[in-house]
């Protein structure tokens, strides 16, 4: 598969066959991509950043690590990381979020709605959206517990590759929130890698 | 409404109006409460760590901070806390962790049944559980990135006081995790105090 271009501030779904990798890269750098999962035909079993921090025993992931399902089940293994900073602690940018935090009025592209619409033919409506995987996002806490969001560290090619351990309906959407993406929203690039 | 004890390994579930205020108590002190809420008739809007921990821009909330539903609303505000140490960042216990974690067989005791059994006639399906705000946990981040479950700080009598933004459907679970619980599951006791 050629690798396939996400447009800034839009979404896409794939599925991801038990084996299979995805490749998800920074085009131009400085771009965060949420990530969310679900078992294939069964989203009642979905990608959980809670069951991943308690088996994990750590908040941040990067190569070799396993994110789980809420079931307990291995969902994605991350085989190759370019990066090694990702965040798995925020809800993904909502309508809302931008009418609070950045003062928009009426609609925003937001990747809530990306990544609902994008798996709506699942049955993923917005509150069965988790918190996200989100890739490239540079989220740190700071000693003195409070939370801070940076550009990512991502440059122009840098990649993550993520290998499917159970067949996987996956959304990835490339962020619109300017703070979390060092001030404008560009594209995200992924292809599937064959087991 | 005098004071009500969930017994130890046990759940409950309350409605909490607008204004109205849940006071939640460690009777023997060591004790997790895990607490989940959605809006009082439609559970698509639940209590959301991610959504908090974005607009509050810190991890760990204590008197004076607010908890937001995934629709960006505030649906309960920290009015007392007499420990100051609770997490929002592990999932509920469930069978299957205590078969990955403790090695039990079969069916253990566990929060994400308490939880959604007690709220099963809102439609609240095990897969609709959020991750609780687990009062009286004590999680903390090491400087080195990793998470460490110690035993509550909390000492018997202590409290904690939330008061409800909006009509709220709330479920409580003592729970029987001995990680967390300094080593024996423990009742909790809750009231609701008028507006």
């Amino acid at each position: 598969m050629p690798l396939e271009i996400i447009p800034a501030r839009a979404g896409t779904s794939v599925r991801l066959a038990r084996g299979e990798t995805l490749r998800v890269v920074d085009p131009q750098g400085g771009q965060v991509c949420d990530l969310v999962a679900y078992a294939w035909g069964d989203v009642t079993e979905w990608l959980s950043n809670g069951r991943s921090f308690d088996y994990g025993g750590k908040l941040y992931f990067s190569a070799g690590d396993i994110l789980y399902s809420n079931r307990s089940r291995p969902m994605l293994t991350i085989v190759a990381d370019d990066v090694g900073c990702h965040d798995f602690l925020y809800t993904a940018c909502s309508a809302e979020m931008f009418r609070l935090q950045y003062g928009a009025t009426g609609d925003h592209p937001n990747c809530l709605d990306n990544l609902s619409r994008a798996l709506a033919h699942h049955g993923v409506a917005p509150h069965l959206v988790p918190t996200p995987f989100n890739i490239f996002m540079n989220s740190t806490m700071r000693s003195d517990g409070r939370l801070v969001i940076a550009p990512p560290r991502s440059r122009a090619g840098d990649a993550i590759q993520l290998r499917a351990e159970i067949d996987l309906a996956i959304a990835l959407s490339a962020c619109s929130a300017l703070l979390a993406n060092g001030g404008s929203a560009k594209p995200i690039a992924y292809e599937i890698l064959e087991a």
